[in-house]
């Protein structure tokens, strides 16, 4: 079997996510991870695998056929992203929803110029998660949709409670609360305000000394971050959050609440529950490097989300076994 | 705007299915109903509404735009399907498993020699569950996939007690059976036996005089419906029956429990609680509709299923519109 040649970009969890998911993959090949950092410094235990410079990445052309692009949407994958399209095929994660439209166009003309494909926006929210809403959208246009995260650990917020002054470490949790659930389940289709649908839980650890009043306080009254939401903040001890918060669970629900006719109540729910978040974000970017790299063989240019890629790209197997095996 | 002209190609519960969805989908126009029974045996409230004769539909083709069929797959969809793609683009719903490879070729021949689209086996399952099957195997590929379905009546189990003599009467709900499910949410990836899985209530009424022990028994020992199933079966009167199970309600899920890295559990879930099946299963049929006129007008001809159908082309939005509000 021919296996298709992929490198990843960016070492962090997401990217060891993603080489992880490559060793289940049989016909993907992990070539090369590109850092900033020197090699020695990724302890990547597969000799096979190289670590070049971003910065050399135009050497490489002829040894990649995908690049996943695994670093973060703030900074660096506006500069990533356009740079890697002009050299190879991509996969990335972007998520800042706010600049999606721009991103995609900045991605679709770079590849349209020269002759790659890039899948933005892929995992799971975006990505599993938008392609639910909008195929139960499509399916039942009379409903409300519902997106609930959690339980699991929150980069951001996590990353918004460090910045405080005294605090030495956070974990914050996005939990979804259970009784808008329910009557979401039930069909009720409530509006539900930004305090109803999700609580924030933060395992703080502070430095020697620190005003943990103070800190309670500009937690909760954080704008946008926590001040809209029911918080409960915790105050342990490092070697506590070492131990039981160093996993990275997550999961969340799409729920459709629709109706036909009239007044048949028809709910449809995806829902997702993971141990690792990175791994499975990973594995969800390898799959949409699969079709990245075939519709590209197929002339495919430019940019494309989870709305423009038919499933069957995405699976390792020929159309007629999938008709016969999974439909 | 400009409204897809849809024909409707038999008026049985799920064609009604379909009328209902229209009127919820301002894009779309109902046309005709085709029908081998005459107009006035049919019902149709509105009066813009043509009824065809299903002989007389090469005359219809500059009417339609698409021609969704809602026949039975054991003996209409096999005559009916390859019929209409000479003629129109189409849907349909062909569910008959074993044989939806030589189906799916039948159409795809005959749509590229008419210019026509076919998108076979459309629905929820096969449909939208296969659909699910199909993401989270290629995401996970290390894990099990379980179907499960209920509580739901199935007609075909209904029809086949209605077949037993001294049956007046009958309706079958398949139920899932709720430790199974516990155990494959739990990610325990359980090996099922099929009387695992599910359950059968089957709801019975019998002519007078009728030997209920025989009925009982030749039910439960009916080979491939229920002989493989934990039964059981309740004698109601036709009363009970009409007031209590004249309803068509369904549903199920799809769980992929599957793991990453070392060890990391992680699941996914697609369910479906439906009031009624049929209107449901019509508006999935009408999504499809959409798409298929789209892709045919690009140039697509030939059959496609689920698998193949970027999800984009079901959605009445634009994919820049999509991009900004659903992913």
């Amino acid at each position: 079997m021919e296996r298709i040649r992929v490198a990843i970009v960016g070492y962090g969890n997401l990217g060891r996510g993603v080489e992880k998911a490559i060793k289940k993959s049989p016909d993907m090949e992990l070539i090369a991870v590109f850092s900033r950092r020197p090699a020695a410094a990724l302890n990547i235990k597969d000799e096979k695998v190289a670590v070049y410079n971003i910065a050399d990445a135009e050497k490489y052309v002829d040894e990649i056929d995908v690049a996943i692009l695994c670093g973060g949407s703030a900074t660096d994958l506006p500069v990533q992203g356009p740079q890697f399209v002009r050299l190879f095929n991509t996969v990335d994660s972007f998520d800042t929803h706010a600049r999606i439209p721009e991103y995609y166009e900045t991605m679709e003309r770079a590849g349209r110029e020269s002759g790659h494909l890039a899948a933005i926006s892929i995992g799971w929210d975006p990505g599993l998660f938008s392609l639910n809403r909008l195929l139960l959208e499509a399916v039942l246009p009379a409903g409300s949709t519902y997106t609930f995260w959690g339980r699991g650990v929150s980069q951001g917020h996590s990353d918004a409670i460090r910045r405080i002054a005294g605090v030495k470490n956070a974990v914050q949790y996005t939990i979804p609360v259970a009784e808008a659930i329910e009557r979401v389940r039930k069909g009720e289709n409530p509006q539900l305000s930004t305090r109803e649908k999700h609580i924030r839980e933060c395992y703080v650890v502070v430095e020697e000394g620190a005003d943990q009043e103070r800190i309670t306080r500009e937690i909760k009254e954080m704008p946008a971050y926590f001040a809209d939401y029911d918080t409960e903040v915790i105050f342990i001890s490092e070697e506590e959050l070492e131990r039981n918060h160093s996993a990275m669970p997550h999961g969340g629900f799409v729920i459709r609440s629709g109706e036909t006719g009239e007044g048949h109540k028809q709910l449809v729910e995806f829902s997702l529950q993971l141990e690792n978040n990175p791994e499975f974000t990973g594995s969800v970017l390898l799959a949409y490097a699969r079709a990245v790299y075939r519709l590209n063989k197929e002339g495919e240019r430019g940019a494309k989300t989870v709305f423009d890629i038919p499933l069957a790209y995405i699976y390792p197997g020929l159309p007629a076994a999938l008709r016969e095996k999974l439909l």
